[in-house]
């Protein structure tokens, strides 16, 4: 994608009143193209004031590029299953743990307003490996916490969660780690997106994340596919009366670049397809 | 779809273990004509001893053949909203209401052991007259209850339900009207299908309608389209651990048949096109 067509994107997601943006990761360009441009990217983004700019980051050196380009808040994924880590870090859970400590001592050091998450990947399973213990994303999470990050996250990277497990394990990690429980990350690769979100609300998450048109997908975990689509995630709380911030007609307008920006990509979303209901309104 | 094909596709449900099926609609073969075989596909239907066979009727006329063609259970579609009553039976809901008295004494007179459901149509608004009161809906399926009728389900015919109003309605109905409150009949048009099922177990409910693949929609109410597809619906409750006796790889061959006979017609369904998680099983 264009680094221009990533301008026009991030401006029509501002926009319609998006107010946090992972706008892309630090990682070597020789590994993933695609984001060379990411130091170009974060400093447009961060020509929005209301807009907090996130990037992902994989390891400490990814985290001090991303602290010297103005980075607000960083997510850093830690896999549940070992599979998965080595596959996609190429380190194991325990080197992950001392990584994610490494950068919140750098954070310290050197950017103390930087926000830092991680996201346990494939925290509800792994197609690599199949079944994860769920002991083991908690006693992670407890590592994730002692170590100093702000938000400790639960990704169904793979897409096998369902809303019974949702609920079991944030409401356990909640147990674990009080207000240091952070955000869903829940794909839909088998349908269950939105379901799962649901769940995940019932008991108490409020952060989601969710991707325009249900882009998305890692290249490290055979099989994943679809982020929750952010219009339709959007459409169901609007319409439970959950006040979102987000325009509707203007998220579904900023499918526009996205669609110029990666010509022949797949966008995926039922409610721009469909059209609002007759009557109505953003709360 | 040729009457062979419709029977290939039942034995295919009925071998995934499906043990209820809508097998088509008591309607003039001058309005729908794809439904002129349905004494036929109803007589194939009751070759199988486990199935219960059910049909759609509008009207009376519909039930008195339904009863002659040996259906074990009949639903009738009454509608909330009266813009979409009079588009799809050219009747008012009052009207409806006799009808359905009608078919009750008829049912009583000669076919006493036939299950008559009702499932409120637009229940959940209508893209005709836009908002549907909620109170309506309760009035309506307490007239319902005391016409006689064994069931009364809720129908998000056009798409617009979201979770809250979903868990606030079937709440009501139970209180209403017990334990003839019925199914959940719920559309995925905006992609809530699964959210809103999630919803209405929560609250009780353990009957959902769905069809094969996302088939669906309206002929009489612009804009309806994608029941809940029956696959990714049993994926959901399977993995939760909620046993449906259904069979999820044959449920998933089940589609051939549909593709055979309905040769053209787009196809939903997440968990058919990603497959069943590494290590799935049936409960």
């Amino acid at each position: 994608m264009p680094t221009a067509a990533k301008r026009a994107w991030i401006d029509a997601l501002v926009a319609a009143g998006l107010r946090e943006i992972e706008v892309g990761s630090f990682v070597p360009a020789r590994l993933l193209p695609q984001m060379a441009d990411i130091e170009a990217v974060v400093a447009h983004a961060l020509s929005h004031p209301g807009l907090r700019v996130m990037a992902l980051v994989p390891n400490l050196k990814g985290a001090e590029a991303a602290f010297a380009a103005g980075v607000q808040k960083i997510t850093l994924p830690v896999s549940a299953s070992e599979a998965h880590s080595m596959a996609n870090v190429r380190k194991t859970r325990a080197q992950m743990v001392d990584e994610v400590a490494a950068v919140v001592y750098a954070r310290q050091q050197h950017a103390p307003q930087v926000v830092v998450e991680v996201g346990i990947s494939t925290a509800f399973g792994c197609t690599l490996q199949g079944r994860v213990d769920e002991d083991e994303v908690l006693r992670l999470a407890a590592q994730l916490a002692a170590a100093g990050v702000d938000e400790v996250g639960l990704s169904d990277t793979t897409g096998v969660a369902h809303p019974a497990q949702v609920r079991r394990l944030f409401t356990r990690l909640r147990s674990e780690i009080g207000h240091l429980a952070g955000a869903a990350h829940l794909h839909n690769t088998r349908g269950l997106g939105l379901a799962n979100c649901l769940a995940a609300w019932d008991v108490g998450v409020s952060t989601f994340d969710a991707s325009l048109g249900g882009l998305g997908g890692c290249p490290y975990a055979p099989g994943a596919s679809g982020n929750v689509v952010t219009e339709d995630l959007v459409f169901m709380f609007e319409a439970m009366g959950v006040h979102t911030g987000v325009d509707l007609p203007r998220l579904i307008a900023a499918r526009e670049p996205l669609r110029q920006g990666l010509p022949g990509e797949p966008i995926y979303g039922m409610t721009p397809e469909a059209g609002l209901p007759k009557g109505f309104l953003n709360v």
